[in-house]
């Protein structure tokens, strides 16, 4: 298959199977990935592999004890790193300068391109992957059980296993909703219902909003899924976190 | 060749040719990396394609004027976006709670997931690509150019064109030093001198260290490209746009 169509037709895989995944499939998945774009080449990134039994154990609630975290074989913390770099100006005689928000930034980017091409690269390899949306909700307990240092925070985990079974295939709103030429063209409430109206027709989605006594997928989202009360603490914590280790408060 | 093979060779193009680059074939890249992981199946995220000459003509000093952006046939700038997914739930009897930064960072993530897969996707049409920092430099000016509403934010701009020439690989350090096993593993001064000891040997970085009057490439990095004042400039001028855009300040 071509890489667009396998692109487009690919999906998140939850579920895997008993197959081993190699040390060195996954280090050279790693390489490989370590070839995309990054800020002036600093590479502002560093990995954690979690194989471990036990390692897997105390991470575990920080994933919110997902099956899909406790039963994948491999997890990897992908972290934004200023750590590695700043040790390398110190021993260089340059002045870092480093311990900021936006240096943070950068490095989550960095971070953020080399998860997604070894996503890309293992889904190739014919390996599921899921990324883990907890990893920023408890990303100081995560950081503490990984052992990072100051400068180092976790941004994303990518579980990987190869599938149980035949993933499937999520919706998407049209692309053509979010492709703008030239200028940003702001959505009528005519757009909206036209670019989502079809997701409360979906039956899947009829009976979540059933099973969560809601009248509208978004009201499934605000109320349980993404509240603001659980926004706002989590702007708080993980933000907190980021300054304490990249600004040394 | 193979996709891995492919990934590895892969380097950045800033020079393109005068071939054209089809709407349809840009659009077809986006469509597809739209597959990508989101976060909730969200899709936060606007792209806006820049092509006009006047368009660019404006735009050009929020890069500035960086050949690579000004000669490109395309440049895309990926936008974290919840004002579509917010008008959603306004529209649908759901009171939205994504006013903070946590959700900016939600939305960052999953707009350079985007990035990256239409980076890979293109690449592997034979096009060339080159991601663009200066994006989070200047945010709210290409904003007011882009038009972006509420809720948007630029988070990188993409170059995109045949390239001139065969590019050049850029170098990389060694894969095993950013993998770690199970925890991290910090650099002692050893290791830091093995890991980035070949940068300042290299003939093209001596040449750079030479030509900026340095004693060290990490000195060219610290005192010229990503000096403390910049960043802290632009962690001031980046984080208050982003509460100004997402959190109504």
């Amino acid at each position: 298959m071509d890489l667009l169509a396998f692109l487009e037709n690919r999906a998140t895989v939850r579920q895997y199977s008993d197959k081993e995944v190699s040390k060195e499939l996954i280090n050279r998945l790693l390489e490989v990935a370590g070839h995309a774009s990054t800020t002036g080449n600093m590479q502002l990134y560093s990995v954690v592999v979690t194989r471990d039994a036990e390692k897997k154990k105390a991470l575990a609630p920080t994933h919110f004890n997902q099956p899909t975290f406790t039963n994948a074989p491999v997890a990897i913390t992908f972290c934004a790193d200023f750590n590695r770099f700043v040790k390398w100006c110190e021993e260089s005689g340059a002045e870092p300068g480093y311990d900021n928000e936006f240096s943070f930034f950068t490095a989550a980017i960095d971070t953020l391109l080399l998860a997604q091409t070894f996503a890309i690269a293992a889904e190739n390899e014919g390996l599921g992957i899921c990324y883990l949306g907890t990893t920023t909700y408890t990303a100081e307990s995560i950081s503490k059980i990984l052992n990072l240092p100051k400068r180092v925070v976790p941004i994303t985990t990518i579980t990987v296993g190869y599938p149980k079974s035949e993933p499937a295939k999520t919706d998407r709103i049209a692309s053509t909703s979010w492709i703008h030429e030239e200028e940003y063209k702001d959505y009528s409430a005519e757009d909206i219902k036209k670019i989502f109206g079809y997701k409360d027709e979906m039956e899947s989605n009829k009976k979540f909003i059933a099973e969560n006594n809601k009248k509208s997928l978004a009201q499934v989202f605000t109320d349980i899924r993404y509240t603001k009360k659980d926004n706002e603490a989590m702007s708080k914590s993980f933000f907190d976190f980021v300054r304490k280790q990249f600004m040394c408060e």
